[in-house]
């Protein structure tokens, strides 16, 4: 792929902040793992509206697990950043933290890789994005794993056949 | 693992219709990815507290994908079926179907896995839940991967190495 | 009145299922009745449009009794069936039962039957309906009595007098 | 019935003004029925708990027509207002008025009887309530007739036969 | 300013009542402030544009206190009425007062005064507005404070330097 | 008064990002100023709520006034961080800066100065707050500003008298 004009990964960085309300938990007054989802889902919108300089539609979430219980009145930082572009699309990646109200050092709950394709304006068409420059250690970890995560997307979703995974294949055989 | 006493897939089939609202698109008018996820949420809830009869916590969603726009006034309606139990969890298979509100045939729009834990009353400790009879053909499918999607998940959350992912491996050595 | 093609009521039937959420009760954590009635014009408006294809208004609601509280936590399933279909409207009757979180079996809470009125795209002008086919014993009692549930309406809303009701009339003079 | 203490009917007349929000309306961006009803019932409890000195909850609603389509943007007035109590429980007139936004004399948009149970504080006990004393001509007309009211309702949720209701009858006989 | 054709301060008094939900308040189950802001600033929005007959925007809110805690189920009753007219913009003056869900007599919880600008419809521009008959004492105090408040207004939104506010300084110099 | 153990701006520093949704807005698809002030006051809280490590409630919000227009599907980034602290109560400076969907860079919309106190746990007793250390020259500008401001809201509350303020008075004698 010819890199596009790029882009930081700092210029799209996302920072959100939820107060959990009654209404967002289950009888158990915990936050239901539909909402925290829907907050990353925005949250990932953003960063890719950003990065992409363009309106976005979400494409794909990929597996997320919710081990620490959230509470009501609990305060839930999110934070986006996009890790690569592809073509028309962008993978994001979306961490959530949480502290009670009172504040003390957030413990993070999850955390998921969602991926946005870009639109042109009044119009379906996908349209072409910025490549990403993936500058710190982190940021370039993120951006080599994003092709290996990409095929099983791809397999998952039945757009390509699991013979074909090459990344995928390669590291299942080297273990 | 010895079988408790089982419930039939169709003791807790669940279906659940909603009609989207303004508030639930982005600006292009379509329903925002992570409302359909919170509504697959609630009717996986639903449809595992219905097969485990306890209070139930979301524990990880496998894979979404987002193939057809759903605009506002669609009608959509869910389907959540039970698709196997582990010891005290149950994975749930949810699916999307949409039409306009008009009605006519509806379009599967997307499917997913959700993993609920069941919890005893008034405490944060997990409860055996009771087995799966799967009996239809689909639903005999269904029970027979989710062992694998369950070690993808192990893997995916860190609970597991992959190297002890003794089905998932197999299953990409065979190909 | 000329029956216009027709359709089976099974054709439009309609399942909601609805998880109680704190905002939806009152200081004594049951349901609102009014959240409960938004909840039954839904369901009854996605069923019309299904059956006319066709966007439809709510005309009218007929009385409704709320016997049994439902607590925050509780699964609402309500059930949507066309009854009868007049020049451009129809009756639709609607029935809700309630289940804890933990399922069991479902307890009726109360029913109601509301008309709505089909429109022609793009338009206010009112749109003629298919007929209804009532096929099973309780759609044909639904379906014969749904004229005299009209006379009433149209006195109780002052679009007919009292002493023109002949069906209620007949039926008060049976008595 | 012996008279308890009374309360005029302005002690607890009741005034509610909403602005039409995008999420109330349906696709045609007119009001949904359900949210006016929804909008009735607490207006409506709102005057019962006035009235009673009491929590309340809603027992039933009479039959609603809704003649004139609301749109969003506009501004509905609803007032609540007791016509007479029973034992236990309440009448309440609903009365809906809309302008859209920028005023003008308001039009009436549709009316509804509601009956309200009052609750011993901490307990489903039903409370007795305070008797209404009806000063004004419309006042003592909504009184007089709230006991035939009253006896449609009681047919209507299988509480009475409908050979039972003296009232009723005479009315139909005398037309 | 010559007057132009004014209108009643009566012609556009507002009433709104809210009732307190689950959801409107913090985890001590007070409303949240802003929650109560967002109220008022909509009864204050539907009384300008009753008075202005047109669309209107927020232009500013005064400093707002808070200094009763309201509880969830306490019914909120809000009134909002026009002060005095400037070119194309009102003062609209808000008070809440709040009972619990039983009734008794209101409290006064608090007050602001917001202006907003009408606006001429399908644009942007600003339109002229009636100017505002004050008829009772307590209409005519208002609107005799109105432009020193305003003067206020200016000087903290940076639009008038403070040496310029002559009433504000005479009324600091008098002290 | 004694400095109590201090903490600096940045240990509670706020960012909150909202996503404009369609019922956020007016009927000319801009936000509702009372819902900007509806997020203000919860990054104002959670802000407030690190600083002192309690639970707060709003006390007072000075003048906001309302420059710029935001659209539906706009990005609205709130930032909050403590100015000074009081025996028992903290101000907190809340900027809003917006941006189209496709990013661009941010134009600053307008700020507010809130007041919260702080409470006991389980209480409704205020309890003292950390002192807070302003390092920056405009944390230091904010700092000293802070005593004036507090005595035009004790003026605009009722709780001083106009001749106390001595800051404020020798700020409008000396222009």
């Amino acid at each position: 792929m010819s890199e596009r004009k790029g882009k930081k990964v700092s210029e799209s960085f996302t920072t959100m902040t939820q107060l959990v309300m009654p209404n967002d938990t289950n009888p158990l007054d915990k936050l239901m793992g539909g909402n925290l989802m829907r907050w990353m889902d925005i949250a990932g919108g953003i960063c890719a509206g950003r990065h992409c300089e363009a309106h976005v539609v979400t494409a794909s979430v990929d597996h997320v697990s919710f081990h620490r219980p959230i509470n009501v009145g609990d305060v839930v930082t999110l934070t986006a950043q996009v890790t690569r572009a592809f073509r028309t699309s962008v993978e994001i990646f979306v961490e959530v933290f949480t502290t009670n109200i009172k504040g003390g050092s957030p413990k993070k709950s999850n955390h998921a890789f969602f991926t946005f394709v870009a639109l042109e304006d009044h119009s379906k068409t996908p349209k072409q994005v910025p490549a990403v420059i993936a500058l710190s250690e982190s940021e370039q970890t993120l951006y080599e794993a994003a092709s290996r995560r990409r095929e099983i997307r791809l397999i998952l979703s039945g757009r390509m056949k699991p013979g074909e995974a090459k990344e995928v294949k390669d590291f299942f055989a080297s273990l």
